[in-house]
């Protein structure tokens, strides 16, 4: 169903918060992690810089419930629509990963962060 | 600003659509893509399968005017929100290329099309 081989055993894959249509980030699965994600209704990814699974929310609590899963025309990228618990997708305490806009050559911070990086991750 | 190595020179682009908040689809940028993209207001991707410039809509004539460009945490990945001219973003005619939906082992066709193929494409 999916070509995983595109892009050397994995996929890109886009998480959208369920509720309110938020991209909030970009993450790569590969068939394990596909498979699991189907079958235990939690979102799986594989992490490229840990290379192994990364059960999203493993370390902070913050797991992505799957709503529904969606595949693109060419097979190769996948969108899921996600229940993000916690409040935020980004490890850097936001919402959203994508929360620097570019204009031109200047970068502004958009939204405010929902919980400290510090308190969560104890590092 | 944006990290163009990670994969080879390009960087994944999400593209939304602006009022819906629909996710479109996902395509690729290198340096003079995100460059002209910026410049122009029209969003111009980076084919991999035909290894050059693509200016979205460039045979179709359903370009993507830019209405703001997001970057995420790592800075590999780029979020777009776009005015999808035509009304669809897929080549197969769906208003995004998320079109298939998967349950379990099910597939399902979500959404109607926008326009055929055959006559946008005159393939």
């Amino acid at each position: 169903m999916i070509d995983f081989e595109k892009l050397g055993g994995m996929v890109p894959v886009i998480a959208q918060d369920d509720a309110t249509g938020d991209v909030l980030m970009l993450a790569y699965m590969n068939r394990e992690a596909f498979d699991e994600t189907l079958r235990t209704g939690r979102v799986c990814y594989f992490s490229r810089s840990r290379n192994r699974l990364w059960r999203k929310g493993e370390e902070s609590g913050h797991v992505q419930e799957l709503k529904s899963m969606y595949f693109d025309c060419d097979a190769d990228t996948i969108l899921v629509k996600v229940n993000q618990i916690g409040g935020a997708a980004c490890h850097e305490g936001y919402r959203s990963c994508f929360f620097r806009r570019i204009d031109g050559e200047q970068v502004t911070v958009m939204g405010e962060r929902v919980f400290d990086p510090k308190q969560v991750y104890k590092k």
